[in-house]
């Protein structure tokens, strides 16, 4: 029974303003930035950031993020056979096995900022059940072309959403204390974008605008990603389900993150989120669970112009911007640390220091 | 004899394009960055972030640092006599207290990152020598106001420079393999306002768009420093030699930052500047040693806009853009692992996989 899992957690996702809880840690961490050792407001965004951290967890002032995971779900698009992309399906798995092996960007810097890598085939078109170290939790091998008609069916996209939810609170109840969900999915930057564009209710000629080269496509490549976003945005225009959205368009991966996000959010978790597949997947996250999108933090702009386009729509401001366009979760990770340092410095500073006592 | 030591480290300064290994390493980081499993360009600023430091270096792919150190240089200004700040000059001795306690911005940023910290007395208007954790360097107990004449004489400029001159090279000897330079003292935004409005050449009257409120100056006392910055301005538009610069407007932890900076860049260590205080230091090393600022990493944008000015004149991208305006190194050392995550993953990537082998 996915949808019912579901809808518990999107039950337990209280809407902003609605949580007592919530406002009373913010206000709590805003107060106690104003009394720290430091002008006022020189922090910059880290005051935020950090209240916004007390707020999710419901404690001020927060405790520092110590176990940071990233989990990287990996799936394959059946319109990369269409041509939308400058890589063939088959480096999908190739990079699972990258990632496994400790190979990709996310790796490194998962190493660099001591966050614990999950991955996980949600949909790779391709066998990697002996892979030591990728989690099987295989819904399909791959979504059909989203060109033709939908990528998947509604159940495949909820057992998906499900993948996503059950990671983020296996890890939440193991102790993980920050969470970032990846991507890993040759084809994703023509599927997010259609949901991007979806969400942000952008006509087909206005969709062009928001078609990036994702991970290089040119030419005619790109004539035929653009073709193939502008069609699939009018042909779902006339859907409202997020559900039947996220079945038309897929990806896997995609609704894996939503389920991701949902789940952090639902566990108190504060989670990154990444660039444009992670932001696609917020879009139908946040339309499952209105107020979603206020539970987390933006981790970086991607160079794609639709995750600006959705970070705009769901009103986050990233807090890197270096342009990376990579995936992975690779973006979020980065941010790991400034998460740290917001919170260990909204705990550790004195209070002012009275002038006349020195 | 500090100014010969200065020229020394000056010498040694290879002015860009004239440093063959320094050429050779960037361009092995570039290669090596075009076949690492990633479509080509995806880490953004980070490939050329990791080639830098291969440059700076010589060696690719570069080392990850592991050993960062910050050193955060205090000294007092006798401008804040004047009111131009919004705090009591006795603030500078409380707050080097503070971080010696562990207690200040820069210790829980530092401490997030695995960063070292060094606290140095270059100039506090106040008796620090008892206080453990403070290595004592005063060269005088802060400058005479530069409202009123020059800050201090060229000698002290000079042993002040010197004084971060030694601690670069004392930490590069050490094994620190990343340095970021911070600063303690009240009144230094006025300071580095002037100094940046003479190195980018500004009129008194185009160096009142410099001014910013610094540690949060208003109403009269904002009118105060931006008349006080428009009469230095003036005063020392006549002025050519750098160190004469220094000596006219201060501050003594300016001129120690002036000599760190330049003192890393000589070491071949890779050094994050900071945010208007140490842009300010930059500016003099660089008029010191033309080339300086090409061999350094921009951490962050103040929003100090003396700050924005100078890194332009400096010809610097900083990598975070945060809204941090409190010194200390603070946003500097939150580039730290940025630095790390472009190294590691220059060095650890896969390369580039055949699709057709997997």
């Amino acid at each position: 029974m996915p949808e019912s899992h579901l809808a518990d957690t999107v039950a337990r996702i209280a809407p902003p303003g609605d949580d007592p809880d919530h406002a009373a840690a913010t206000a709590a961490a805003d107060e106690r930035w104003r009394t720290r050792a430091k002008p006022p407001g020189s922090l910059g965004r880290l005051e935020p950031l950090a209240a916004h951290v007390a707020g999710v967890t419901g404690t001020c002032p927060p405790a520092v993020p110590r176990r940071p995971a990233v989990v990287v779900f990996a799936g394959d698009h059946g319109v990369v056979a269409d041509g939308a992309s400058a890589w063939a399906g088959e480096v999908t798995a190739a990079m699972v096995r990258t990632m496994a092996a400790g190979r990709a960007a996310v790796n490194a810097f998962a190493a660099t900022v001591g966050a614990h890598v999950v991955l996980v085939d949600v949909g790779v078109d391709g066998d990697l059940s002996e892979l030591p170290g990728v989690v099987h939790d295989k819904v399909r091998a791959g979504t059909a072309s989203l060109a033709a008609g939908p990528a998947m069916t509604r159940d495949e996209a909820l057992a998906a959403v499900d993948v996503g939810l059950r990671h983020a609170a296996t890890l939440a109840a193991d102790g993980s204390d920050l969470l970032v969900g990846g991507d890993m999915g040759i084809g994703n930057t023509t599927a997010s974008t259609v949901l991007v564009a979806h969400a942000v209710r952008a006509r087909p000629a206005d969709a062009l605008a928001l078609v990036g080269r994702g991970a290089g496509v040119t030419g005619d490549g790109f004539d035929r990603k653009r073709a193939i976003v502008a069609d699939a945005v009018e042909r779902v225009a006339g859907l409202h389900d997020p559900v039947d959205v996220l079945a038309a368009v897929g990806g896997l991966e995609i609704a894996a993150l939503a389920g991701f996000h949902l789940g952090a959010v639902a566990a108190g978790v504060p989670v990154i989120v990444d660039g444009l597949i992670s932001c696609a997947a917020l879009c139908v996250a946040d339309a499952l669970a209105p107020g979603t999108a206020g539970r987390v933090i933006a981790g970086h702009r991607s160079t794609e112009p639709a995750a600006a386009a959705a970070l705009a729509h769901l009103g986050l401001e990233p807090l890197l911007d270096l342009d990376l366009r990579l995936g992975e979760g690779t973006g979020a990770v980065l941010a790991v640390p400034l998460v740290q340092a917001a919170c260990r410095a909204l705990g550790d500073l004195a209070e002012l220091p009275d002038p006349r006592s020195s």
